[in-house]
């Protein structure tokens, strides 16, 4: 085989495989209580395959068990971890900085770095830490554990190891349909769907990929190029549209993105994703000058509500009032805005640009928003100021024509509330 | 262009690039302040690229105070540290727990993530400390920020998220280059020379590498496949032998193991490459059944002289008895091999199998070793239980007739030492 | 952009792209006219661009009126190649060799390589055959000029230029767009239908590719990997079937072969495929023995139709002796098999193993073929003898049981035929 | 192993391999005649890979045999063309134009592209050529062998089939090894020599492959990326020079072309590559402007010999005079410039742009131009017609100033001659 070949299968081929041979028929906490004292590299190995062989088949109860034997039996100890830091504090040296670094993390902190030598171990980890967030509820130690999980992934998942990928037509299938499943806004409803929405020259598709786990996306977004601002998702994805070519657009339109992983939760690749697909784009298309988004409005309906605010989604007018009013106005007890999209879009620099009554009509669009949409847009050379004025400031950068139709002060919410 | 090119261009391109525009002109010290606190992605990715633009330009001085005032300036807290650890042992809680994490882990490890998260910044990083280790020196302080460095890199370079490659005369020239730089031990003295090692049908050579270093190894082997045990460097790297097609070979013989990043110091690779080389030559080459070195022994003559022995290269029986007893018997005050090389193979499972005189006739060889080599012997089946042994026993295994030669005991060192 | 990136960017990136700019108005017929007599690259490749991109756009009157002008205005001379031929007889030399062999070839073949400079043409070409066929009817001319198309497409497509590919759930989509398009023998109803077909362990599928055309599969096989030979295509399809490991499969069945480009008509490529894919996994995959077909028998019931035989797909046993007298003694008046798909296996130096009733239950199995099918076997270390006694003394081979089952000759045709 | 890599190991992996097994002990010859008459593939197959095996280990007497073993015993056979093609002539049809085409090709042809089946074959063949071109000598017969070598080779080399690649230093050591080995101009001393060619960022180089033959150059030329038109090639490649950032430079130097393949004699790529990478560069590098070669003018000193001039390398102002007048006025027979580098680059409808004194102070430079170089510019826009005028005219284009150099006339030759 020649070194090219050879060079992709390491790269990509990162399958984690079950052990063969006789499984450790031993109980998932003892294997766990064997690795973390291992000190032979080959018996760690296959006790960490093993463990996640054996984790894989476990139902809930038994997950539970492990994880609960993990938060318990490797958490830190208070004692210890006072005396090192006594003796670090006393007499800062290499050797008293080391007793305290080990001390002053939990074991299983290592436990989870033990597992992850496995080739594929990373997905696995991954899925381990889908099932603790989706099992563990309220415990306290359990969030525990999860906080050490979020720690080393932030580590692991770092932006700098992180690449972009083009998603298209030519796309392996395999990843096509994670992208089908994964979908969290406008739902890909079938394979002529997503053709619809990858083949043509006026359509793209970015993913952050981590090179641990090359055919599972982490985040993505779709990107349509357009002339003009589009005001209705349905007219963006009609399946009847005259595609353009790309060179005609002048604007990408950031409709969809969605997050893939729930192991990943709390680790946030939105920002960055954007903000790369920009500047990409910004380079391929040299006639691309205006990015937005058009995105849903997904607390709109439920404050309009809790507000006894009444409305017709037919009445477009004041629509497009109530949406101003509830994305400039409608906060949470911390000062930031009540839209959990608004909160990420303007988090990341971007301003209210538009906002559209009927926009998405579908069922969704209408009993989620009223079928109002809003563009954020996104102008690389204003973002970090406006990102800075947001932080300090809290005030909701707007166009003139969001400001006015927004009107000067939240409605009020109903009086019994 | 084509995803597929598209897919490597974004998983091979990984090269650093100082930041375009204007340069940041404050004092790196303070870029990194800022960069601690900054909470915005965009100025935070912007501060770091600064940051590593500015150190590389650095001389020893500058290097010297930026690493002083991270080291100092971003350490733990012990107050805050201990109010935090006592609040989450009286209320174990999510909330204890992440205020307690944040003060357990000084904010320096934190700068060093961020930096990592400018593309290509990892082999900044790894080089980064490399110069901390080399302008270091005794200060306790920068030694505590070096075992941070190794804590991160540790979790980076985790042995799943390493790719193994071959090396071969097909491979690009610039990482040929690097091989020809980092080989420690058998200097490959041109171009000619590194053909001689990678073209002929029974010659190997493997590499790890990290994805986010692709065209920088980080340890590579070179093998020699061979009818029967080699016992000489000089023959088996002779410019006028005879290759052989690989399927004509009985036995792997590694001859040379090199790390290549003074970065990535105290982490170790060596084990994981050997096992993983013979496991897949063991598939690729069913002929394939015995696993050797031919390795140095480079702390012979030094304890040779030591000890005050006398000894004569051309002396062969001699020599061998010298060298089985010095490789046997003599230990460092913790009781391991005092040959630093046979502490590595012994401790990676493998057993002394022969010992060789007139071995390595180079300068090097003569000066170092009397000429003397040694093969350790790699016996997957036998590997963990050697590893349990030797760790548990600290005996130094051996074949019977290596045990002979080697007599009872070490060769008294002289009184006056 | 890295070299590996930009080396497959230029061997796969052979889309063929429409000439920018301005287009050359005048009459595809005088663009051929003056391709044919260009002497300079630049203008021949523009020329050729033209001609292509206008001949796609050209409705079929004009595509005949295209194909007519360049059969008559292209052809060659009589006279020039016998004066050629007599002067090189006369006296032969290389100069009047190289006088000859430009008379011996009708310059449209000349124009067909001209064509084919542009990047991309390959395509387009095998298109434009493909339209020529369709077209070209009973033209003695068009006919000759196919010839000449067919004389160039069997040297560009020779065996040895082609590439085998794994056709896998891990192809892009559009490749597998067209798997879709061209499967021809058991349809492929949907992309669950084709995930059935191509994810799970004990599925294969290959094509042929050309690096010219490499997202244009050439002749793709389907390929189950089971316990014993298959006597039903719906068992072998089912959807609630338990896939196996690989490793527990015996026998590898090629249930579907299917031709992709209409273009390269009467170029076979068929025989090599099968006999690429059995050689691959017999290295692959240790313990395949056995390598058969599951075919269908498509010209079955018009034969017993014609035989004026009467027949019930539910009567097993007759069907079967239908089916085995069909294949063994129905000949063409050149006396080989009557059935194409047997022609073609036996024609591989394959034998006839068995044959099943109630095998394919479809309509189309139904109506083709009375539910019946039949197994081929592929026995590499016989092949060879088979093919050579199959061409020399036409004598259909097959297994006992089926001649057994076929009797000793051929159901007589009706009187009146 | 994935796809991807899978994909990359079928199109790159096309060494030939030696058939395994017992060997064909036939004479090659009869071989020959078995392979041209066989009808089975796969025998067909197995007697093409021994031909090509016994062909490689012949001497050149046992290659001179084969050779004139094919080109007599394969020949066409006059009478039979002539006899199909009174019958084509007499009634045009598919059947009377088929066999007219049998006739009209001689069998030789027909067996070459079945050498070519097997994989790897292509540049076995390319070799196969070379030995005949360099046995061949004078014999007309197989001086009509190599026209149809060539034949074949100007379809399967066909533009539209080659890849242009760049050659940068993270090329494959291999494919470096065989630019080292082809430099025909400026010979490279050693790698560190290529090195400086290829790692610069105003350094370039691009070459021709064939799909079949992937680690095979073509032909490669070597750029330079300069500020201004240079005029020394020992300048150009000075060890001590400073590198420009490619986006400083505003002129493209091609200074070197060669051709990798003596089996492609007289096929021709040159033209096409200087025309690819001008545009290839055009599109990469908006600030280049200029495209010019640095050429040497190798008939010079032989033609100032012939018509008995004098002149000394020193005295810069004479040799411009004397290069330019050569240039400009000194013809062939054809009335074509007299010098071969002249003839390509004009052909191509480049034009001289400056000639230079002193410009190659090598033994070489100076014994075959007495130091002098050229500048042909290639400007996109001109280059069609350039070639015209000069293709219509023969009148060499050079600007102003050279042909003021040049004056009106040829140097008379010596009356003696």
């Amino acid at each position: 085989m020649t070194l090219l070949a050879d060079l992709l299968s390491t790269v990509f081929e990162r399958r984690y495989r079950r052990p063969l041979g006789k499984p450790d028929t031993r109980p998932i906490t003892e294997l766990a209580d064997a690795l973390i004292v291992s000190e032979d590299e080959t018996t760690g190995l296959k006790l960490a395959g093993n463990i996640l062989a054996v984790f894989e088949d476990l139902d809930d109860e038994g997950k539970l068990g492990f994880f609960r034997h993990v938060a318990r039996g490797m958490n830190i100890d208070p004692e210890t971890l006072r005396t090192t830091l006594d003796a670090y504090e006393r007499e800062p040296s290499k050797a008293t900085y080391r007793m305290f670094m080990m001390a002053a993390e939990p074991p299983r902190q290592e436990l989870i770095r033990r597992l992850n030598r496995v080739p594929g171990a990373t997905r696995m980890l991954v899925r381990m830490r889908a099932d603790l967030l989706r099992l563990g509820g309220k415990e306290p130690e359990l969030a525990a554990l999860d906080l050490d999980f979020r720690h080393l992934f932030m580590s692991w998942f770092n932006l700098g190891f992180l690449v972009l990928r083009p998603i298209t037509w030519e796309s392996p299938a395999n990843i096509l349909d994670r992208i089908i499943e994964y979908e969290a806004v406008h739902a890909i409803d079938s394979w002529d769907d997503l053709r619809r929405r990858l083949k043509p020259a006026d359509r793209r598709c970015f993913a952050f990929f981590h090179p641990a786990m090359p055919d599972e996306p982490l985040i993505f977004v779709e990107v349509a190029l357009t002339q003009g601002i589009p005001s209705s998702i349905q007219a963006l994805l009609a399946e009847d549209r005259a595609p353009l070519m790309a060179e005609e657009a002048d604007t990408a339109v950031f409709y969809s993105i969605s997050n893939c992983q729930a192991g990943l939760a709390s680790i946030s690749f939105g920002n960055s994703l954007i903000k790369q697909v920009v500047s990409k784009l910004s380079k391929e298309l040299a006639g691309q000058k205006t990015f937005v988004t058009l995105s849903p409005i997904p607390g709109l309906v439920k404050w309009l509500r809790e507000t006894g605010q009444d409305w017709e989604p037919s009445d477009t007018a004041r629509m497009r009032e109530l949406a101003a009013n509830y994305l400039v106005h409608a906060k949470t007890d911390g000062g930031l805005p009540y839209d959990p999209v608004a909160r990420f879009h303007l988090g990341n620099g971007a301003i209210i640009h538009a906002v559209h009554a009927q926009a998405d009509i579908s069922d969704k669009g209408i009993s989620q928003s009223g079928g109002t949409m809003v563009n954020y847009l996104y102008d690389l050379s204003n973002i970090a100021q406006n990102h800075a004025e947001f932080t300090n400031t809290k005030k909701v950068p707007a166009t003139g024509e969001v400001l006015a139709l927004a009107g000067t002060e939240a409605f009020a919410l109903p009086k019994e509330r």
